[in-house]
Order: structure tokens, then sequence, then C-alpha cells
């Protein structure tokens, strides 16, 4: 079956958001073995919508439309769907309880406009939208469905999760999945992995091996097309195996890993735990790691340092050592990540000091970075030069502390 | 003059990342009075990426395509506009020296591959890639104007500030400028504040008014279309007054503004300093005060205690506070943030305790929030019941920080 996702909204176009909607719903159509061959952003304009329906209808087995299914003037999907073929609208009775009910509860009265948000296309199947007020649909018209769905993507992915996951899944009993598995690289270049395995690109065809660059990071994403689960996860591993006699040193993780998850249980698997010290990175550090949940057992906190004098209260950074090398300097790094990890009661400490800029700092250009990693018995500390601006150099430099402990534990 | 965006690239397709090229492309545009009408994804195939460029061609004044211009046997964009128009594709000798000199420095040998980067449609205008290998192009065929950008994110910014922002503005002397600008909204929802402006919505058309609901927080974006600068500010100044009037006390900033910019930008004007204490937000807090450049003359640092040893230790939160109410209480944040402020010896702390998620903790469901602002001589705490997923909690969380430190701010 093919897909296109047509995402409706003026504010896309006019670059106030990005199209995330159409990255979550490529994500999870395809495994519902759909193939998603366009996406399509059209603002918020009848005409325009009602073009844009009829030219993936001549293509597609699947339209799905997101946003303009709110209550305001501009909000005219559903007109759209309903004029280009030719079909009513009515009011979902749930669907329009809950918009009542939503107003009443606030001592408000329900304006037309909000009702709208009730309306779908005659003999539609509906779907609720449980956080929020508009309803989505599903409509067969001669061979093609189209789903409309809500806009705002908290709304929409419960949409998908809770009710247009199983729809798809009723429509359509038998097919070939498409089964992906992102292997996640950090270290290596995205040409330099390619080369490693360029062989394998080019021999296979069933699983598919795609290499991405992403942000700092490059996966390759493994994709084999089959009718049989327990088949495609063997032939996964197999090519994943080809793959890591190639550059598995580089591998740290799989589909929805970070590095900051795999530190975390590289660190959890040794029973250890940790703290940080944070100057250039202002708390990101601390950040990321608590992004994951469960942290807690293994992440214990840390100091975040922005000025000297906080190096120095917090972290017993010796007041000459910021007098002689600067807080941009090894020495800086080292007695940080150990005051992290004593102050903290951590086997491990983790600092990072060094200039995100704009500005120079201490006569160092922007992206200069020292990270400590401290262990019981000894310091380590790597210097750095980040490229990018202020926000890059930050989140490389991160990245680049978490990729530094995760090297000293193998090496130790 | 009309546009359309074509994004090349099948990992878009499949949701590995999103049309952020699309987002940044409609922005840059429209500052040089270009409407762009659509924005399309297509995979890497050379056939889907010939029917985007002839469908295109039939409504727009341009077309921009991104991506596919890279080495692998994937990339096809520029075979795709040639293969459509007959055309011929020749060497750029820059971007080829350029490609040699590139593997040269690696003491590699150039592939035919490598070497295709440097290709264009015979008779184009060529971009030079600063940042990276492949050129870029833009070329006329009939009325359209097509150009042809770089995937990589970084590659084709730079390119488009360096390089195709001067085409742009020497092609296009004499036109229309559409000039936006971006009222922020925080703790009043879209619906409630489009109620308050709903007059100016629909009275107005040039400037135009446009709510749009964003990540916690609400916009009106105000365009206008003329020929004169000057008076363009001066209606988006008229505008803006009219809509102060009826929703100013939730404004906060403008265009690239932040909550945590504006925080900064308040304390800054009061002379103050200030300094954080995190357990729910792990680090974020701090991370997002520095994210903004210049932060350091108000922002001193902080402590991220995630562990309740370490918020006895690191802030002086009382062993009994801990035992009678625990870590997620108002007598717990009250601590935290008048810790905050003693050791760091700052004016202002501001605390965040509660609960992240997925789990409920002390009894306490996700999203329980409490919020303590330090003054010398006074802490104010404030408990809000947050909604959503762990990332959107610890997000709204250090926003709502955030905006209750600015409210103090206006009532003392």
């Amino acid at each position: 079956m093919n897909a296109e996702i047509i995402a409706v909204g003026t504010e896309l176009l006019l670059g106030q958001i990005a199209n995330t909607n159409g990255q979550y719903l490529s994500k999870q159509l395809m495994g519902h073995g759909v193939n998603i061959y366009k996406h399509t952003v059209v603002g918020d304009n009848l005409p325009r919508i009602r073009q844009a329906i009829r030219l993936a209808a001549t293509d597609n087995d699947i339209v799905i439309l997101t946003g303009g299914l709110g209550p305001t003037e501009d909000d005219v999907t559903r007109n759209a769907l309903a004029e280009e073929y030719g079909l009513n609208l009515v009011y979902d009775q749930q669907a329009l309880d809950k918009v009542e009910a939503f107003f009443q509860s606030r001592n408000q009265s329900v304006s037309d406009a909000n009702r709208r948000q009730a309306l779908h296309t005659e003999g539609a199947h509906v779907f609720q939208n449980s956080v929020g007020l508009a309803c989505g649909m599903a409509y067969k018209h001669t061979d093609t469905w189209f789903f409309l769905l809500p806009g705002p993507p908290h709304e929409m992915k419960t949409m998908v999760e809770k009710e247009v996951s199983p729809f798809l899944d009723a429509m359509n009993e038998s097919r070939d999945f498409l089964l992906s598995r992102v292997l996640k690289f950090y270290g290596i270049g995205e040409s330099a992995l390619e080369a490693r395995v360029h062989d394998l690109i080019t021999q296979q065809t069933n699983p598919t091996i795609a290499p991405l660059a992403g942000q700092d990071e490059v996966t390759l994403r493994l994709t084999v097309k089959t009718a049989d689960p327990t088949d495609a996860s063997k032939k996964l591993d197999e090519l994943e195996g080809a793959v890591c006699e190639r550059c598995g040193s580089f591998l740290y993780g799989y589909n929805e890993d970070t590095l900051f998850s795999s530190a975390l249980d590289y660190l959890r698997s040794k029973g250890w735990t940790l703290a940080v010290a944070e100057s250039l990175s202002g708390g990101l550090l601390g950040a990321s790691f608590t992004d994951v949940p469960g942290a807690s057992d293994v992440y214990v906190g840390g100091a975040i340092t922005y000025s000297n004098e906080a190096k120095e209260k917090q972290l017993h950074v010796k007041t000459a050592t910021l007098a002689q090398h600067g807080a941009v300097s090894e020495a800086c790094a080292e007695e940080m990540a150990e005051g992290a990890r004593s102050e903290y009661r951590t086997d491990i400490g983790i600092s990072l000091t060094g200039v995100a800029g704009p500005d120079t700092q201490e006569g160092h250009p922007p992206g200069t970075v020292y990270i400590g990693i401290a262990y019981p018995d000894k310091t380590y500390v790597y210097k750095r030069r980040l490229r990018g601006d202020r926000a890059s150099i930050r989140r490389r430099a991160v990245k680049e502390a978490c990729a530094c402990m995760l090297e000293v534990g193998d090496e130790r």
C-alpha cells in the first residue's frame, strides 16, 4: 500500500514550525507495512487543499491529511474533502458532546465555530480525540482511503496510537512488513563509515542498508521487506553482524538509544554512580542524562559552576589553578571532575569547561573544550576543538564528554 | 513570485528526520518577497523527482530542491533535472578543484562518485559550497528558476546565506516585501488569545494577524505586505498596540526571544544575579538560561540535586524536611531555592522539585511540581500540576519556573 501525507497549515509554509507530523506519521505507517512516497505541505486554503487531495488520490491507496480541523475560519480541511467529492458534513454525537461539555465546564457558551470540530463527512469512520476537541476520520472514496487527523502533534499522536493504528491493522490483513533497525555510531564520519560498508550497500537488496548523517552522529538503517517477522529479524541480525565486522568499534546503540542512555546503561552495568561539573554546558550534560527515564539509580546530580567563584566554592577548584591556568584549562577540568566526585560522593565525575562562544574567553576561541573524567584512582582529561555556533558547541561538548567517559571505560 | 520547495531524501519519507530545510527556506524566501505555496518531500528516486519537478514547474516561478547532490549512488537530483529538460551535466572547475584538494589533503584518491559533486547543468549559475563538497546551482528553464541546494542543513544554510540570498536579491529588483513580527505570549491558551483579538483578525487585511499555538506558548504573527519598509514598521507598530490593549499582560517577547532570554533581560535590568537548584529538571533550567549568549553576567550557576543526599549536602535542605514532607514538597522547594541563593551568593535563587515520570514518586503523580523563588527577604513557592510525558513535564517545568520568577518580579 502506498501513501502520501499532506500537512495543512500556513504556519508550515511560513517556516514557523517544521513538519514533524510528517516525520512521525512516516515512522508509524512504515510499521504498518505502508510505503510513503510523498509528503506535501499546503496552506490553509481550500482550493489548494482540494488540488493536493486530487493529486494524491491518483497515486495512493492512503492519503493522510493533518491539520485544519480546528475551530477557526481558516480550518477548512474537512470542507475541502467534502467539496472535492460532493459529500455532506454531519456531526458526530460523541465528539459534539465533548465540545459542549468542555465549554459548559468552563461556564462558556458553545459557538458554532467550536461545534464544527465534531463534523465529519457522511459515512466516515470517526476517530475520537481524547486530548483535544477536533475529531478525526477515515473515509474511503473509490480506491483511496482518506484519513483526516488534527494538526497539534500531541493530539495527532494520541489519536494515531489509540484509534488509527488499530484501524490500520484491521483494514490491512495480509501484506509485507517493512522492518527497520537503526544502528547508531559516534566518532566516525558519514563518508568514512560508508566506505567501510560500501560492499554491503551495493550487494544488498533485501535487507537494504542506508547511511544517514545525523546531528554529530551517523546511523545505518537496515530495512528488510518480508511477510515473516521471524525471518526479518534473522536477516537483520546477519547484516548487522557483517556491518560490525567493519565498524563495530564505533557502534554505541540501536534505534531510540542515545549516547546518554548508553552511558547510563554502561555505568549501571558496573554498579557505578555519576556526578557532573558543568561550566560551558551550564546544565546541559545533567539535563541530557536525566532526560533518560530511570536515570536516578546512576545519576546523583552535579554542580553548574558558570562563574569562577562557584568553581572554587562548590567544586574546590584552587584559586591558584584559576589564576595560573584559567578556567579553560586541563588543570581546571581535572579539579572540577574530582570536585564533582567528592562533593556528590559518586564513583565517577565528569567535568566540562571551555568556550561556547560567540566571544573568545581567556584568549581561547569558541569550541575550545576540556573534559575531565574522574575515577577513584585517576583523572583523565581530554582537550577538544569543536566547530559550530554556540548551540552546536554546547551540544557537541556534552556528547563528546559522554563518548570520552565510555572510551575511558573501554580502555581501563 | 511563487515558489515550491522540494526536499529530496528517502530518510525524510522514512521519518528519520524532519524537513527542517523546508522550514528554514520558507523563512528565508519570505524575506525576499517570495510566497511559498507548497512543500514537497520525495525519495531518492529519479522518476519521482522528475515528476515533482514537472508538477512544481507548472505553478511556480521558483522551485527549490534540496538534497540528492552528494557522492552516493542514490544522489540523483541533478540527473533528474537534466533528464527532465534534456540538459547536459558539466563540471564546475572551482568546485572540482575543491573536491580534489579535499581528498589530496587526506592522501586519498578521488573517486568519480566524489567528482560528481562538482557537476551542474550546462548554463547554470553555480553556488559554491564553503562548508562541504557538493556545489549548488540556479538554472532557468522557460519561466521557472530551479535552485538545487545540498541537503545537509549546515551546508544548505551556509550556501543560502553566502550565495543564494544575494542571487535572489539581484534577480528580483522590484517587489513587495512581506515583513513579519512575531509576538510571544505565555500563560494564555490559543483559543483565549484568539477570542481577545478576534475583531482584529477579522478586520485586518494588511497587516494580517495569525495566531499559532507553539510548544507551551502562543504566538501572534503580524504580517504586512508593502513596497516600503518604513511604512511596514509603522503599520506593524499600530497593530501591535491594538493587540497589547487586549492581551498585553501575557506578552513576554518578540521574534527570537525566549522566556529565558526575557527573564535574563529582566534580571539584568535590575542588576541582579541568579542561581538555580534543580531536581526533576536535572540541569535543564540551567541549560536553558545558558543557551542564551551573554548569560554569564546574570547567571552564576547552580546545583543539580537529583538525590536527596545531594539536596541535603549541597543545598542544606534539612533532613527533617525530607523525612516529614518529602522531596516533592513546598518545604523542600523553599529550602532548595534558599540554598541556591546562599551557596552561590546570588540575589535570586530558583528551585524546581517534583515528578517528571513516568513513575509516581512519594505518592505524587507525574507532573506534580514545586517551584521556589528566593529573594533576599522572602521566598515564594508555587505548586503546579503539569500534563504530558516525561520530556514535556520537564520542559514545561523550567518554563513555568521562569514565568513564576517574572510574575513575582511584577508583583513585588
